[in-house]
């Protein structure tokens, strides 16, 4: 019998557990830093246990007693997991970006015969699964690759859009408010390397059009150009990768970058005591311009006569509180994923497209495209089914034709 | 007799040297990490020394040996150089801005009997020493302050203003490819507070106005807020500091900025070996549109067939490079210091305005206005004519009026 832990019992692990929770011969422990959290997930399977890990040490205790770990705690304790991993001699698995610290142990993880899996998720994750999939498929059939574009956004699916930002929070709310900000972002277009400044990110976009669901843009995604070495296209000309959104949200968010919403440097003078409304005044241009998405602004309240109520505020946590009152998904709301990867060889073009929508409730898709392929990765790894050692991330064939395989059952599947 | 040690020979210390020589009853060092820079400085007078300090134990063992330090050294120096000063009792002058940290020194620094004034330069420094002389008098008839601006620019003179962008570098030119950037630029505007982004920073400008001097416009300076309290400006409604260029430097600029050349934070592909047209290239936006400014771009060299030649750059590294090379001032050049104060009570406005012009060479105005203010502090404080102690900025009459009288002799006056 083989002994997981996974660290984390937060939202989107509803499709994780439920995964995990019917893989044989496995005893699955859920750890959280609140106790109810762990055993609200443990409760409807009488065979996994929860338990409490308040601090660090509490955790090395924990992945001491098991087999393998599946991090869902924040992407900056992973480091620190990983290395009681090496010290212990335990697998890693986790759905965030691998980082040049976790890069750094691969020997000493090679050395172990241990893997660290990171990436595992939906983005990125199942990004990397199905475009390593078509790539290999066409590259076996001798052609080579001079284009690969691919798109991915968690949005709310459109029986349950509602609002002028065609939007509701369904991650992690500061990301979407902090998105982009940081180095310029960077991707291959005909050849030519281009750079693009947050100042300009959301209007330098990508129209995306999928029938039955509409219209789309991307904006591009942090460096696209560390894919051509990743995924192995020497020959490309053109590399990006975009997040997917509304096209009305990406204007009326641009308008709020230029305005300054999104900055999370400045302390608003007193902020705790004005209102939305005056924040909009002392952040209007002095050309005294109202933005052309007014009505997208009101419905945020950002012209409200409400008090912010945030000691030592920044514009982007007003904005992010804003949006968490105004753009939340409800009880019954659907969420949706969206996926969509454009690869051009010299011969065709090829469009893969993913549309996962929710179920409601804990079931978002969300959760299911994030947690399944890391359920599915611990399963094959409980049934010794991958031989990769060492810090990975899921490009290998070993890897992505088994997920890929059993995402289908579960009507994860790219048209 | 008095012992001075000034730390830092280098550009801008032409006129603080030449006015230190002529001190009665003094002795001053001067030291800089090359032994070179500091006899250059102290070459053309017999009763100054040059000493090498070659690391910071050299820095505290000179300056054990003396009374009192002067240091143009960078910023990031001066706690540690304070916190020698502390140790061995003695004063401190600087003309950078007062820091959290060396703010935090000042009991100590009272407990010790010593003075640490900083912010005795230009700007920081004379605008201090002015504001404070007028908004006094105005006080003093029992005039209410409802209004304070301020301005200050290091421009290049009418006389050998010989390009489009009406600017050549007079002082440390990172600092000018960097400007503005961080927290959002924050001042006060008819009882609004008014928050600038980056993004629009460069044209959120006020224009202003000189006889026989022409046209300025100035871009709003860090937090302004921040002088209400420290001018004792209770009533103030509109409160600005800005940086003051000719109009064509900010709209050109400004396109700068959109398009990312001032970008710090992202590596540019293989730059050693692209070439200024290339990275054009890159940061042009997707609608393929020229820059409205493109002579003043031209001028830069920045869409030059020549090759950048930096390893890792980022686009402000290229910005810099191009600026050094082609808005350098030559020789015979000369620069000119532009200040205006902008003073508003309840029955008038006053405007005060100070034009400083170089006399070519070393000779240069920048060079005057940030090193006498510090070396008339200097004097006064080697004859025992100031009781402030701790951490000060010369905004008490005890300061301000001995070294605006003297200012006076050297022609920086207010008119």
């Amino acid at each position: 019998m083989k002994k997981v832990l996974l660290l984390g019992a937060g939202l989107s692990t509803f499709h994780l557990v439920e995964y995990l929770a019917q893989i044989p011969d496995m005893q699955l422990t859920i750890a959280d830093a609140l106790l109810e959290n762990a055993q609200k997930r443990a409760a409807p399977y009488s065979h996994i246990k929860a338990i409490q890990v308040g601090d660090i040490e509490q955790i090395e205790k924990a992945i001491e007693k098991t087999d393998a770990v599946i991090s869902m705690l924040p992407p900056t304790l992973h480091v620190q997991i990983a290395k009681f991993c090496l010290k212990h001699q335990k697998h890693l698995l986790t759905a965030s970006y691998l980082s040049e610290e976790m890069k750094a142990l691969h020997q000493e993880a090679m050395s172990k015969n241990i893997l660290f899996l990171n990436e595992c998720g939906l983005d990125p994750g199942i990004d990397h699964l199905s475009a390593m999939a078509y790539i290999h498929d066409l590259q076996n059939r001798g052609e080579t690759i001079v284009g690969f574009e691919s798109y991915c956004g968690g949005l709310v699916a459109p029986l349950s859009d509602n609002n002028p930002w065609h939007y509701k929070i369904t991650w992690n709310p500061r990301n979407v408010v902090v998105a982009g900000q940081g180095s310029m972002a960077t991707y291959l277009q005909d050849g030519v390397v281009k750079l693009v400044p947050y100042g300009r990110l959301f209007q330098t976009v990508t129209p995306i059009s999928i029938e039955d669901y509409g219209n789309f843009v991307a904006y591009p995604n942090r460096n696209s150009l560390q894919y051509a070495e990743l995924y192995g296209l020497k020959n490309v000309k053109t590399l990006l990768r975009g997040t997917l959104r509304r096209p009305a949200f990406c204007a009326a968010w641009q308008e709020l970058i230029e305005w300054g919403y999104t900055d999370d440097t400045t302390i608003i003078p007193n902020s705790e005591n004005i209102t939305y409304q005056q924040l909009f005044e002392q952040l209007q241009p002095n050309s005294a311009l109202s933005p052309l998405y007014l009505e997208h602004w009101q419905y945020l309240g950002l012209l409200s006569a409400e008090k912010i109520g945030i000691e030592d505020a920044t514009p982007a946590k007003v904005l992010q509180k804003a949006m968490q009152q105004n753009l939340k998904m409800q009880p019954q709301d659907q969420d949706m994923i969206v996926m969509v990867h454009r690869i051009s060889t010299e011969k065709q073009t090829i469009t893969a497209k993913l549309v996962v929508i929710g179920e409601g409730g804990e079931r978002t898709a969300m959760s299911k495209t994030v947690g399944l392929p890391l359920a599915i990765a611990t399963q094959l790894l409980v049934e010794n089914k991958i031989t990769l050692r060492g810090v990975q991330i899921p490009i290998q064939s070993e890897l992505y034709q088994p997920i890929l395989a059993e995402l289908e059952r579960y009507k994860i599947v790219f048209k």
